[in-house]
């Protein structure tokens, strides 16, 4: 078996995954960000022998996604964002791999996210993906020739900051890129511009249903700024395939049309038509992603036990 | 030897190189563009067999440029320009093969340039490249972990034609395309806008150094798109190199301070800073990168009489 852990914000998902990366069985907990690295790898290191103690069978390796600029590598946190106390600088890998005595890997999330759709989820078999998480922030990453493309610093794949999306003030401190349009922070924000009113991203979709003008107004603008994101991709890398995630993508229906109407407007200029499809895995997908980064590092030893189960 | 050649819309470059990639000889003939792919590739071959008599020595393959959609596997033009006459679907590796007895391979000319600027010109050993080329249009190319990076359909690295660089209406149907703004056509298509004279791209270079705020203007417009052009592209890919070339980026002192500018005022999100520098192998550049793929095809033979020539 594999074990794929997602350290989130304020939930650590872990699922248990045969070597297919079918779920076996999977738990949510409480991520105590405010608690340090120890206290964070602790609670998932907790799940994770839980689902073992329901599920007895080898425990393979372990593979963690999480948020942040990680170094995929040497298994540590580089960056985490201030809602983390004690994570940048923390040894996640280390500090699983002594509890466990088996192997591990760490992930940036978005990364883990699309490793997961383009391996198990709606991407399963394309080659050339961009994914895209519209969460409260947007991330992005990019599976190029059926693998992960981090680049040289691993930064690669950063739709959500670069500049073309029009002229508002971004968190990062650029402007006009894709998340002060498409970001779940961005749909709030959006929609008090239009309608003068507070609510979450999820109200707003909520209000867009009931037929709010302003709201349907502002996924469609969401919508429109996707395909954007699309064109530019698919012009640069020649991708077929966008999947979306994130909790702004589960209000698809709103976001759906404003981005093939921009796609029929404007088609690639490869001429080459663009498959864009909502995430498959739903909760699952970082975890899922970071249980395939594991099949993917000890390939020969994952492949030899799936054949042994299939024979 | 390896024979590089050029076949561009008026003139086609054909340089001999060593093993190294450094020029033996070289000669630019012009090209014979309305009288179909025969007469093309003959006027090629005729250079390359004048520059084989004036230093003899064994050719181990011929590598071929040109403008246009190519399918670099089979050796054949897809889709060429209105410029060429019986060039889309012309058969380019085998007459070059049927004439000379060795080796021919294809590239489109801009992924060409690519290649011999980051193999043996301005992006030398750099592995994580940009190439761009500012001439009539804009081309783009992309090198990745070192080697040519063209997507799954030989279509990516298109930065000339994808949105967000205003509004402004392009030649291939699309709006707010960097060819909009920084193609020799746009420079001389914005001048005349702003100072109502028409002026070649050179003409108005020539305006700016005189000290005409109008064409100063349009250089500097023309260069803080290529910058975000890098950004959207270090964004993306986490490139740290840029290398710009054609007719454009010879004026590179009207363009340089307005990239550095932007990129100054708003830095790469990576953190990592970006290279940029102009072409380094000007007319020969695609000519060169024609060589490096035969160099790159044929390796082990190459690398083998580079090693007894230096022993």
């Amino acid at each position: 078996m594999l074990a794929g852990v997602d350290i989130g914000g304020t939930t650590t998902q872990v699922v248990l995954c045969d070597p297919a990366l079918g779920v076996l069985d999977r738990a949510g907990v409480p991520t105590p960000a405010a608690d340090g690295g120890a206290a964070m790898v602790g609670a998932a290191l907790d799940a994770v022998r839980l689902l073992l103690g329901r599920t007895p069978a080898r425990l393979l390796g372990v593979g963690v996604g999480a948020a942040g600029v990680v170094d995929a590598r040497a298994g540590r946190v580089l960056v985490a964002s201030d809602s983390f106390r004690g994570w940048a600088g923390f040894g996640v890998t280390a500090a699983v791999e002594e509890a466990l005595g088996v192997p591990a890997f760490l992930d940036n999330d978005v990364n883990a996210f699309l490793r997961g759709e383009a391996t198990a989820g709606s991407a399963a078999g394309a080659p050339h993906v961009l994914g895209m998480t519209l969460g409260t922030g947007v991330g992005g990453a990019l599976w190029l020739d059926g693998r992960l493309y981090d680049g040289p610093h691993g930064a690669a794949g950063e739709i959500g900051h670069v500049p073309g999306f029009g002229d508002l003030p971004c968190t990062c401190g650029g402007r006009g890129h894709l998340e002060t349009l498409a970001s779940g922070r961005a749909i709030a924000a959006r929609y008090a511009d239009r309608a003068g009113v507070p609510l979450t991203a999820r109200e707003v979709a909520e209000a867009a249903a009931s037929g709010d003008g302003d709201a349907v107004g502002v996924y469609a603008e969401a919508g429109a700024a996707v395909a954007r994101a699309l064109l530019v991709t698919a012009g640069l890398l020649d991708v077929t395939t966008v999947v979306v995630g994130g909790g702004v993508s589960r209000s698809w229906a709103l976001l759906e049309h404003s981005i093939h109407a921009a796609l029929t407007a404007e088609p690639p200029v490869s001429g080459h038509a663009i498959g864009v499809r909502p995430a498959g895995l739903g909760v699952d997908a970082v975890a899922i992603g970071a249980a395939a980064r594991v099949r993917a590092e000890l390939g020969p030893v994952t492949d030899r036990v799936a054949g042994i189960r299939q024979a």
